[in-house]
């Protein structure tokens, strides 16, 4: 049996849309993300994100609906008047979805195109932390419930009302990062926690846990433009806004270290990522999201009073005077 | 074989301590309050609280052991110097703990002595809000914990961060009060809810649902010493507060509606009760609670918003000149 030339057109007109599409993208140096800090990676011949030099991120759609729900919410947030301007700078720009050459050699596959939020900071330290005291929602499956319900339990989501899912940081030219592993950031307690967010904004955070001196603190979490105030500004919106109650999403807090230590300026950022799970508010502001902002907010706020604290001892300690004795002599 | 004079001796003190708490208690009118809207209630010989006239409110302290932890909670709190004093209003005096013959006549019974906080209002409508997305709390039993999600699950707890709990709400000298069943509050939907906050501060709340007018919101909700500002005053500390974790624990929200209506100065409250569930916060805020207040503000909010919009319209709408035509003439 010959095949109609219908056919034959059809096959070689997809042909070429796959050859032109690989083609562009080995052009267009498609890599693996560097500073990846949770989800799944595209190395070992498995699926995952991808980025070009161009500042785009690349994230395979997921099959199970999620990736299709990610690209909805996309797709309505960025076309919704209700989201003031000054809250979507702490969302990535998305650019719609692209046909690419899947990370696992699986061959073409959608991907989200969104701004490739770290591309512009050489050496940033990034917590990845997932906001909310549970990362199921309503109208999900049973299983889902009680597959999240246990990790939220096992981890610190319940506890705190956020976890941390991934982090480098950056401790200068010869160390390199310090990356925990996943089993080690999921394994990560409430105290843990606490000192990740010290040794965050440390000097030396190399050091070790304990000594972390919390230096960067007044110019990372404090100021007009550090996380602090970016928090409270989220914050804000969030005990107000009633269109997206987002599960199991995280907040991604990130800054230049080096930038900062050479005393330029470096602007912390947070942002937003990973939309697959966001329902409709239907005029309900996102309990869930807002408590566990507020506990990070609260974190936050105590490494960076503790660190003002030290500051005004070294201080005092530095002006004392000598002791003086009855007769006036000052030693 | 006779009984020792110490024994008896004994044996006569212990019946003339019950006999004189029994007496003392029947002396002192015991009764069943006229205005529990939410547990267990003292009726057809079952355990429940009691009141009597001088304002003190007896709650049995529950056998498995939950009745001692809500009393531990009272002593703790009652001497927490770091418990600010204009939080403590919101919460009812405890003092201390008493022996008493139990409502359902199993004999005597520790009860917790609080303030009866009701006990001054004459025709008081009542809202028993029930706070926070989760009733259980991590260190609970896993069979606890899947009866609490359930029920979480099945009432407005997991969408709206806080359901109702019970209430009462005052329609007027003819009608009495509404006050809907168990079964009934329990099914509680959103919309009923929203429905509900409306209704609670309407002139017309027996008429129904849809024609709420909330000519009372303004007065009730709104002002300097409404329930609104009480509400922010109480979050404003949940922001900070790291003491204590309140699961399980309701608000109740209470108001006089008939002097209101004469015009009369009366001043709505909010009190926290039920502490059966507290458990040391370690550090950490009360993130579930919070997330729910903030949830619940937001309701209260809207409903004072539209009254204010409604009223402003109406008043437009009856200061508006007639339609004028071309020539002038006004109709």
């Amino acid at each position: 049996m010959g095949i109609s030339i219908t056919k034959e057109t059809k096959r070689l007109k997809t042909m070429l849309l796959h050859w032109s599409i690989a083609h562009s993208s080995f052009y267009n140096m498609l890599k693996v993300p560097e500073h990846q800090v949770a989800g799944h990676l595209a190395v070992d011949g498995k699926l995952g994100p991808l980025v070009d030099d161009s500042g785009r991120f690349y994230k395979p759609l997921q099959g199970d609906g999620r990736g299709n729900k990610e690209l909805a919410f996309y797709e309505s947030f960025s076309s919704d008047t209700r989201v003031p301007d000054h809250i979507r700078k702490y969302f990535p720009v998305c650019y719609g979805s692209q046909l690419l050459e899947a990370s696992n050699g699986s061959g073409l596959l959608h991907h989200l195109v969104l701004q490739d939020i770290v591309s512009s900071h050489r050496n940033p330290s990034i917590m990845d932390v997932k906001i909310g005291s549970r990362t199921w929602y309503p109208e999900a499956s049973d299983n889902y419930i009680q597959k999240c319900l246990e990790k939220d339990r096992r981890t610190t989501t319940v506890s705190l009302g956020f976890r941390i899912a991934g982090l480098q940081l950056y401790e200068g030219k010869e160390s390199g990062y310090w990356r925990p592993g996943r089993k080690e950031v999921q394994s990560f307690t409430v105290y843990n926690v606490r000192s990740i967010l010290r040794r965050f904004v440390s000097s030396n955070s190399s050091i070790g846990n304990e000594n972390s001196d919390c230096s960067f603190a007044p110019s990372i979490y404090g100021g007009s433009a550090g996380i602090l105030e970016q928090l409270l500004e989220l914050k804000a919106w969030f005990e107000d806004q009633t269109i997206y109650h987002f599960h199991s999403c995280s907040l991604l807090i990130f800054f230049d270290k080096e930038s900062v230590s050479k005393g330029s300026a470096s602007v912390p950022e947070i942002k937003l990522i990973d939309f697959a799970h966001v329902v409709e508010g239907k005029g309900v502001i996102d309990h869930n999201f807002l408590g566990g902002l507020c506990s990070l907010i609260k974190f936050v706020s105590e490494v960076l009073s503790d660190s003002k604290e030290s500051s005004i001892k070294d201080r005092v300690e530095s002006e004392k005077p000598g002791i003086c004795t009855d007769n006036g002599n000052c030693q």
